[in-house]
C-alpha cells in the first residue's frame, strides 16, 4: 500500500510503497477515508536528531478516519464496513485514567511504550491503518469523513479545553480565543454551540479574523497589547472569564494573563512554553493557568454527536495522498486557512 | 396610588386606590414600570378560604420591574433612577441558603414570616412597590422592562431547573420540554442558548407547538402517550436525558417517566402533585425526579445577562393597570400565548 | 474444577464438578481466591421460572477476586500471578457510557447479551473463573482478597451512591443510612472516610445498630416512623441532606421521604420498588429521588485505594466452597452480620 | 474603649483609648470576645509609607468574634446576646459575586471603598466593633470564641482553597501541605475531615512537623528539594494530586511544581509572588496553578459547622489586649506555634 512517511531528519515526508498490515488479536484494520494534517506533525519533523523520539520511518497522521475492513481475533461488537474515526491518544486501557476514558493521561503509556498513531505508531496517512483496539473507534454514521476527520484533534483538543472551564462559561461570561487556526476556528464554533458566553477572537491575520466572524465570534480584535483595554471595556472593567490560547508563545501568554479576571482560567492549548508571574501578589486572584493535552474518549464521542446535531464546520482544504507533501509545505508557510485533509 | 388587589375569596382582583408606601430603613421604593401575570396568581386566587394563606387585601404581582425612586435609611451603592428588576423569592439574607443566594430555599422564611411580593407582601401590580433590600434588585441597563419583566419568574424558574441538570445536557443529549406556556417557551430558548442539547417540545395546542418551533425547538410533538416512541426513535432507543415538565399533572408525569433514560432527570417544574413508581425495579436506573422552586439571586443576574447577550424573547401581551383584571381572565381561559404584562 | 451452581428453580445451589475453562482471545483466567455472597443471588434464586432470566446452570458469584493464571491471545500489560479483584457490571467497552467507565450503564449490554459474572456469565464461586477483558480487573496489591472481595459490590454500590450525592455531603450536612447489612455497614465507613457529614444509621436489629456504631456512625436509631422526629431534632428541624436506603421497601421509602430536607437526595440502593408522591406540592422542594445500580470502573479503583489508605473493614464470615450452600441459607435466615465470603 | 491600633509607619501597634462606636442603620455592634493575630497584619505593618494603603490609625484584627450588643435601625432577625464570628472579606452585597456569597471577590469593593475590618475598616482588636451588616455574622452556638475565632481566616482560607480542589481529592489521591503554621495546621485537619486523601505535610521546622503529625498528617517531610523524590515514591511515581502552599515564596513554588502530577492543582495560598514556567512543554499536563484569596460566606458557615461536628482544633496561644503588641512581636520572631488570639 502507499503511505506518507517521515524518513530522514530534516527532509520532507515521502510517499512510499509499504506492506499492507494485518490486525493482530484484539486489533482492527481500517481502510483510511481521510487523514488530517496538523501543526504537531510539522513540529516533530522540525526536531533535531537528538530530540526526535518517534522512530523512523514514521507513517504520519494522528487524525484518522476510515472504514472497518478486517477484525483481529477476539474483536466483537463491530461490523465490517462501519465508517469510523480514530481516537488518537491511546493508553493502556487498564489504569485509573484509562478507566475514565482519559487515555490522553494514561499513567502507563510511557512505561509500556504506548504511543499514538502518527506520533510513534503507524498513522493514518496510508491506504490502511491498524487500530489497536475497537474502543479507539467512534462510529461516524452519516458524517462525511473528509469534512470531519480533523475533529479527532482539531475538534477534540479545544473541546477538552472548553469542558475543563465549562462552569466558568455561564451566561454573562466572556471568553477569548487567541489564534484562529485549525483548532481556534473550531473552538469558536464549539463555544457558541456549548455555552452562552460571549466569544472574542484574536489573531494577527485579518483573513483569520474574518473566518472567526464567519464561524460565530461576537467580536474580533488584533492580537496585540492594546486589545487588553478593549476586552476590559467589553467586560465592565473586569476582564475575560476564560482565555483559550491556541498559540501559547510568551507574547500571547502575557497578553492572556493581562486580560484575565479574578477566578478566571488561562488555558494554554498551543504547543509552547513560557514563564509567568504567579502568586497572590502577582496576578488576578484565583485565576488559574493550565495546559491541557488532547482529549478523552467520551469527549470525542460528544464531539461527533455535536457535529451531527449542530453542524460544526471545519474549514477544509483537500489533498490526495500523492500531494500530501504539498499540504505540509503549505502548512509550514502558513497558507492553510482552517485544516488540510489528505484523502488516500 | 392605584393597585390591583385580590380582596374577596372567589372574586376577581380589583383596581383600587391605596396609600403610596414609604421605604423603611434598608428598604427601597421603586416606581413600577412593568409587572408580569402568572399562573401562580391564578392558582392562589382559586384556593378556598381555608387553604388561602397569603393575607388580604393582597396586591398582586411577583414579577416586577421599576425605577429606583426612594431609598430608606442606610441604603448604599444604589442610584435613584436606576432601572431594575425585582428578585422575588425573598429570604432572611443570613442563613446558609441565603448566604449562597438560594433565598428561594431560605430556612428561616417560614419562621420569620418572610413572603414574596405578590404572594404575601405587597406586589408589583401598583404604581409603587417597596422592595425589602437593595440585594433583591437586579439592574436592567438598556433592557426593555416590559419585554423582560417576566424573566424574573418565567425566565428564572426554567433557568434554575436547567442549571440543576446542566451536566446532563452535554453534546449528544436530548431534552424534552412538556408545556410551551409562559415558562416553557422561555425554557426552549434558554436550552438552545445554554446547551448543545437537542430540544423536543410537547404540547396539546398546535399554536404553542408553532411558538416552540419559532423560538428554537428542534422537534415538536403532541403531548400524548404515542410520543414516547417518537422520542425513543430520536434517541436510538435510549430515551431523553432530561424532561422538563411545566405542566406536572399525573398524565405528564407518567409521560415523562416513560421517556427518561437511565441516569436521566425528570424535572417537575409546574405547580402540581402526583405519584410515581420508584426504586431499582421500577424505573430507569439512576433516573432522578425532582421539583425545583423558582431560582437563586446569581441565577437571576445570569438570566438578564443572557437576555442582553442572546436576546431571549418573551412573547408578551401588554395590558394597562386598569385592564389587569382582563389579563387574568384571559389567562384563566387559556387565551394568552406567552406572557401577559401589566404596565401601570 | 468445583463450582457452586444454581441448577433447579426453587432448589438450593449445589457444588458440582465442571470443566475448567480456557480463556479465549482477549480474556483472562483467574484462580479464584475469594467470592462474596450477596442478597442479589438470593433474590434471583427466589424468582419463579417465568421471571428467571439468567440461564442455568448458573455458576454463582458476582463478587470475585483471584490470581491471574492464564492469558488469552492478545492480552498485554498484565502479569501472571497478580492478585486482582473483578469489576462485575461488564459492558461492551465501546459505547459512550463504557467510554467513561460507566459499564454498569452500558447501552449495548442488552442488545449484545453481555451479562455480569454470576448473573448470567459463569461467576466466581468456582476454582477458576474467566474474565472477559483485563480492563475488568483491579490489582489488589497487599490487600487480603478474603477481607476485601466484597468491596466489588458491597463497597462499590454504596460508593457509587455516595459519589452521586457528594456535593450535598458538605460540612454541616447530615445523612441517614437505612439498613446496616452487607452494603449499609460499608456505607457508614465510606461516608466517614469520604465526607465531613454527620452519619445516622437506622435498622430494626439492635445487633446491626451496634455494628453501625462500631464502624463509625455518629447516631443510631430504630428504623421506624418515630425516628423522623429525632432526625429533624438533630438537624434544627430541616431534615436529612441525603438518605441512603439499602432496604428500599415501601416502608423505608416512606420513612426516607418524610425526613428529607429541601434540595436533599433520597437514594434507593436496595433492590425494590414502591410508589411515592412527587411534585412541587407533594414533597420537599427540589429533593430528588433516584435508584443507582452498582458502580463504575474508576470508582472500583478508588474503593480499593480507599481500602488501602483508610482500612475499610468489611465484617466477614468465611465459608469453604463445600459449605457455600450453608452461607446462602444463613443469609436467607438473616443470620449473617456483615458479609459472607466463600474461599474455594 | 481600648483598642490596638497601628498608628506610625514602622512602629509597633499601640493600645489606645478611643471613642466607643455606635451602629448606623443596618449595622451591628458586637462586644468583642476574641480576635486573631495574623501574618497579614505583620505584612501590612512592614510596608513602607508609599505602599501602605489601609489608613491610619488602623484598629487591627480581621479575625473577630463577639456578642451582639446593639442593633442599628432596620436590623432584623438577630438577637442581642448571640455569640457570633465575623465574616471578614466584606463586599457590596449586590454584585454577582456577592449574590453567591463570594464577597471575597466583590467586583464593587474597590470602586466603593469597601474594606475588611482590620484591613481598612476598624477591626476586632478592641472592646467593641461595628459590623456593617448582619449578613457578616455567623452564629457560634456553643463553640468557644477564643478557641475558634481564628477559623474566620486561618480556617476559612484553607477551607476555600481545599473546596476549589475537592474533586481532585478523591480516594487514592495524595495532597501536600507546605508550611504548617497558623493556616497550614488547620489545613491538615480540614483535609482529613473533608476528604479521603493521603495528607503529606512539609515544613522546615521540626516542631511544626510534629504538630502536623499530631493533628493528622499521614506523612511529614522536611521542606526541601529531596522531598520531591519521597513524594513521587509515595505515589507510584505519579506525584501529588494537589499541593497547598502556605508559604508561597519562589523556593516553595518551585518545590510544589516539581512534585505535581498531570491534572493536579498547585494552590498558592500564602501571601507571595514568584515566576513559574508554564505551557504544554513546560510542566505536568493540565496541572493548574492558582492563588485563592480568603473565602466565601457559605464556606465560613460550613467551617463552623465542621468545628462543631468534627472538632477542628486550632492550636492557640492567648494574650490580653494589653499584651497584644507582644503577640505580634512573637509572631514576627516565628515564636507562635499555631495561632495567637487576643481577648479584650
Amino acid at each position: 500500500m502507499l503511505a506518507l512517511q517521515y524518513r530522514t531528519i530534516g527532509s520532507a515526508p515521502e510517499v512510499v510503497e509499504i506492506e499492507t498490515p494485518e490486525p493482530g488479536p484484539g486489533q482492527v484494520r481500517i481502510k483510511v477515508s481521510a487523514a488530517g494534517v496538523c501543526h504537531s506533525d510539522e513540529f516533530i519533523m522540525s526536531l533535531p536528531d537528538d530530540q526526535y523520539v518517534y522512530g523512523r520511518p514514521q507513517t504520519l497522521g494522528h487524525e484518522g478516519a476510515g472504514v472497518v475492513d478486517m477484525l483481529g481475533d477476539g474483536v466483537e461488537h463491530l461490523e465490517l464496513g462501519t465508517s469510523v474515526a480514530v481516537y488518537g491518544p491511546w493508553g493502556c486501557g487498564q489504569c485509573y485514567e484509562c478507566s475514565k476514558g482519559s487515555e490522553n493521561y494514561c499513567t502507563n503509556a510511557a512505561r509500556y511504550g504506548i504511543v499514538p498513531p502518527g506520533l510513534g505508531a503507524p498513522g493514518a496517512m496510508a491506504e490502511y491503518m491498524i487500530v489497536d483496539s475497537p474502543r479507539h473507534l467512534v462510529p461516524l454514521g452519516d458524517l462525511d469523513p473528509v469534512k470531519n476527520v480533523s475533529l479527532t484533534d482539531a475538534g477534540l483538543t479545544p473541546y477538552h479545553a472548553i469542558k475543563g472551564s465549562l462552569a466558568k462559561l455561564h451566561a454573562g461570561a466572556t471568553c477569548v480565543v487567541i489564534g484562529v487556526g485549525g483548532l481556534g476556528h473550531v473552538a469558536v464554533q464549539l463555544l457558541r454551540a456549548m455555552t452562552p458566553a460571549t466569544v472574542v477572537a484574536l489573531d494577527i491575520s485579518e483573513d483569520k479574523l474574518n473566518l472567526a466572524t464567519e464561524v460565530g465570534a461576537h467580536y474580533t480584535f488584533p492580537s496585540e497589547q492594546g486589545t487588553v483595554a478593549l476586552v476590559r471595556d467589553l467586560t465592565h472593567g473586569e476582564g475575560a472569564n476564560v482565555v483559550f490560547d491556541f498559540v501559547a508563545n510568551q507574547a500571547t501568554m502575557d497578553l492572556g494573563q493581562a486580560m484575565i479576571r479574578p477566578q478566571g482560567d488561562q488555558v494554554l492549548v498551543g504547543v509552547g512554553a513560557g514563564v509567568l508571574p504567579v502568586g497572590l501578589m502577582a496576578g488576578a486572584w484565583e485565576a488559574s493557568i493550565r495546559s491541557p493535552y488532547w482529549g478523552t474518549r467520551p469527549e470525542l464521542i460528544e464531539v461527533f454527536d455535536l457535529a451531527r446535531s449542530s453542524g460544526i464546520n471545519v474549514h477544509t482544504e483537500v489533498f490526495s495522498l500523492a500531494d500530501a507533501p504539498k499540504a505540509y509545505e503549505k502548512l509550514k508557510n502558513n497558507q492553510i486557512l482552517g485544516r488540510a485533509v489528505v484523502v488516500p
